[in-house]
């Protein structure tokens, strides 16, 4: 069992193991009954001492997570309770080796149990904190980043492909070249132009979701030890992908005008970044907007340290305001410091996963050797498909109607907020995107409300998993583009009375200390 | 600059800095004029001898790739000789920084000059052995193993996919589960199961490509210096994925039963693998099948030492033999050892890029795991695409007509073999797949035939590109599957002529010591 173990972070050694070991255990990924390795196994592994394992096992023994067999050994116990369809089932499990029972299924699960002396090199993946069950029926989820399908332009992307598909018959049949179509790399560049940057065809790699795109950076560039800062909080998934690369990972928070840079340059001499991510427009999860000020200091500081940026832009076009946001770092940047990812995944199609990553020089060709490792490029169809409705009339006026669609949404959360939030909770009003940060009074984790409001069949993002080092337990993010308004209006109060609720009980009440 | 120096191989270190400065400049990562690291510099980031530097950038220059300017420094010289179209171009050409020219695009050049110094962790990416002009017009490209899409079921592709729009208009506006979609899952178990394995859906993780596949099981489970075995000769593609995580890589000898069982026990020990990497069925690039004996003895290794195999298997079914090649290992073994790859790009639709990862156990949690950090899922659109078609009656004798369809064009080349050939020529005759490797007498390189055959404008894959440490330089894999019958013939003879007439000339003459 890897697991990577941070110094530079809030969390004892013990809790980071303790996390790890129940987010295994979430998952699926250690099953019920699994032998954990004995203490003195994982406290040499992890270079920490004994007493810092046995205390992790202690608490995830008081969780109800694993079991302690005297003379045998460790084993996983069962499911969450709060994730257990019946609870009934709630007993003890054994190592499925030593019963007699062997049913193909027993079997099975048996002959696998040596997979787990196998060390991965896994991050901490951010799927592990989806809920393995999905909402409940009737439930309304607002915690991923998505919107709702009945507003996107579905109609118009698939008569385009149709259309796309009669005058080449063999798309389906061919490769495309590894840094993407030429045609749409040529539309990607043009868009880009259109919006104040400078670029040309030669400048873009088509990637499957702005995922791949930091992935692939972060595969090219960033090494073990390498730091990388990101602001705090940040996108999750960028997370897993540097702490996938064993990065050196440096929080830096965030205001209301975007990263703060007086930190960061503070940082910066006693940790030179490799690169820093940020989404400096409509910031995920705040949806705060970086000024035009700091866009120009962050520069300055790539500059000065020879440091690359990824600016993510995942919906740069969905903005609430009615004057655009300042230039993008790509527009401002003259000397290849600047990798920018432009996602159509959100805001166009989804079920295309097609992205746009714009860099210059020597950074885009050795991004293009990445790819080409990776998945020797990404489908001609959805390039096409998405090449074919950007050409349309109808993506000129598009996002700009979305944006209107959205807002109606926003304002239905806001106003539930103003109306029903206790005392002591505070929230974002972000400028665009589909996101808002909530704060809860310090004393209530935003645990304890999700394994509440879980019940109710309402689910959220963690706060916590837009740290690095998880050092604020009392956010959550919710996404409002997905639910109807009226989901949205209905989910929201039900979260502030469950908020009102948790906050007036006593606090040795509130059940056991949660998990991750 | 990140050269990754191995000591498991036949290269010296003078010669693996030569080829990887190489390699960067033909593939204009290092621009015309660029300045290459100091002797000092370069010796210390890698910790080698001056001298080994030294060495290196003699032979460079001897090449005519590098240039030295007393008290200036080293610089890119030009582009190598034989890409270049216009020979009279080749003056050397000096830092564009210290000229007075401030053109837009010479400032450019100048600007991302910094770049340079970025370092990466890029393994030698096989994008960079292709030609970068592509093939002449009216060339023909024996070198990407690809099947005439004319072959190809676009028009059923089309017919099937259309049909998926019409069924489920919000198919491009969605998500897909990150695994796959639980119907194209349960369709690739039951494909898998009418070929004889022991699969549920539970098993099945969708991919964008095979390429993907390996990348994701590299991702998760090969670290630095964890102990890989490949086939020698194997898939360049692999070795970049492997290399590119800081494997040790160990090359195996293939011969006519497949991997040399003999060889790797005898390795085992000293160097216990955590991964073997293995196309059994119509090897990459051999086309060689391994018998049933060495299947069962490479599974009960893979027990003993608790590794995990890759059977990767691009075109199983594309068969030449009038049996059926032996059980699959998926289909041998029962512990989860074996993650099988089942490409659906090169035999049904490259234009889709999917493909079906089969796997165990928690092995197979932890690749979706890594799946959901490197891109959140494959496209629903393109896995709906396959479904529909692999639903579809024609799917269930496609694959038998395109062996047929197959066959003419194998034997044009074997036949043209035949009769052209010099003495001291050999090559497999493969039971299935669309590769044929071919050996050259000793004293000739392919890169020599490769030099003389682009003139003529027919491209192959260099034997050297598929071992890990290029011991050997007289192969060459030849892809027929993917030109008509008429240019097989001619590009087989002129390669053959071509031969013969490189053979003829005394060692002396034939021009520079190739660079690659």
């Amino acid at each position: 069992m890897q697991i990577d173990l941070q110094r530079q972070t809030g969390l004892s050694y013990v809790q980071q193991i303790k996390s790890a070991i129940a987010e295994r255990i979430r998952s699926g990924l250690l099953a019920e009954g699994s032998t954990l390795p004995s203490v003195r196994k994982l406290s040499k592994q992890l270079s920490v001492s004994l007493m810092t394992v046995v205390q992790a096992y202690d608490e995830l023994e008081k969780s109800g997570l694993i079991e302690r067999i005297q003379g045998k050994g460790t084993f996983v116990k069962t499911q969450l309770g709060q994730l257990s369809e019946n609870p009934a089932d709630d007993s003890p499990t054994r190592p499925k080796k030593q019963t007699t029972n062997s049913s193909p299924q027993l079997k099975n699960d048996t002959s696998y149990q040596w997979q787990l002396a196998v060390t991965d090199y896994l991050p901490r993946a951010q799927v592990w904190n989806f809920d393995p069950q999905g909402p409940f029926p009737g439930g309304i989820n607002l915690s991923t980043a998505i919107i709702d399908p009945d507003l996107l332009p579905h109609a118009e992307l698939n008569k385009e492909l149709e259309k796309a598909l009669r005058e080449s018959p063999h798309l389906l049949t061919r490769y495309g070249p590894i840094e993407g179509d030429h045609e749409l790399r040529e539309e990607m560049a043009s868009y880009h132009r259109e919006r104040g940057m400078n670029v040309t065809a030669e400048d873009v790699l088509i990637t499957s979701g702005a995922q791949q795109g930091i992935d692939l950076v972060a595969r090219c560039f960033v090494g073990r030890g390498d730091v990388v800062i990101v602001e705090a909080p940040t996108y999750p998934s960028a997370l897993d992908v540097f702490r996938g690369r064993g990065a050196t990972i440096i929080p830096v928070p965030v205001d209301g005008d975007g990263m703060r840079l007086d930190i960061l340059t503070a940082l910066c001499d006693a940790h030179p970044p490799k690169l820093i991510y940020t989404v400096p427009t409509y910031h995920n999860p705040t949806g705060t907007v970086m000024s035009l000020r700091r866009r120009q200091q962050l520069l300055e500081i790539a500059e000065s340290y020879h440091c690359l940026i990824i600016e993510d832009n995942p919906w740069g076009d969905l903005t609430f305001e009615n004057s655009p946001p300042p230039p993008s770092l790509m527009q401002l940047e003259a000397d290849g410091h600047v990798i920018h990812l432009s996602g159509f995944s959100k805001t166009i199609g989804p079920g295309c996963r097609i992205a746009c990553l714009l860099a210059k020089g020597t950074v885009l060709k050795r991004l293009v050797g990445a790819k080409s490792t990776v998945d020797l490029g990404s489908p001609l169809l959805t390039q096409r498909a998405v090449l074919a409705y950007l050409r349309s009339k109808h993506a000129k006026t598009f996002q700009k109607k979305l944006s209107q669609a959205l807002l109606p949404k926003l304002d239905a959360v806001l106003a539930t907020l103003q109306e029903y939030a206790p005392p002591g909770v505070r929230w974002t009003v972000p400028l665009g995107g589909v996101n808002i940060w909530i704060t809860l009074p310090e004393q209530l984790r935003a645990e304890e409300l999700l394994a509440a409001s879980r019940t109710q069949g309402i689910t959220f993002l963690l706060g916590s998993a837009c740290y690095p080092g998880e050092p604020e337990f009392n956010h959550l993010r919710i996404s409002f583009a997905n639910a109807k308004k009226e989901e949205l209006h209905r989910a929201v109060r039900t979260l502030c009375e469950t908020i009102s609720s948790l906050l007036q009980q006593p606090r040795g009440n509130r059940g056991q200390e949660p998990v991750l």
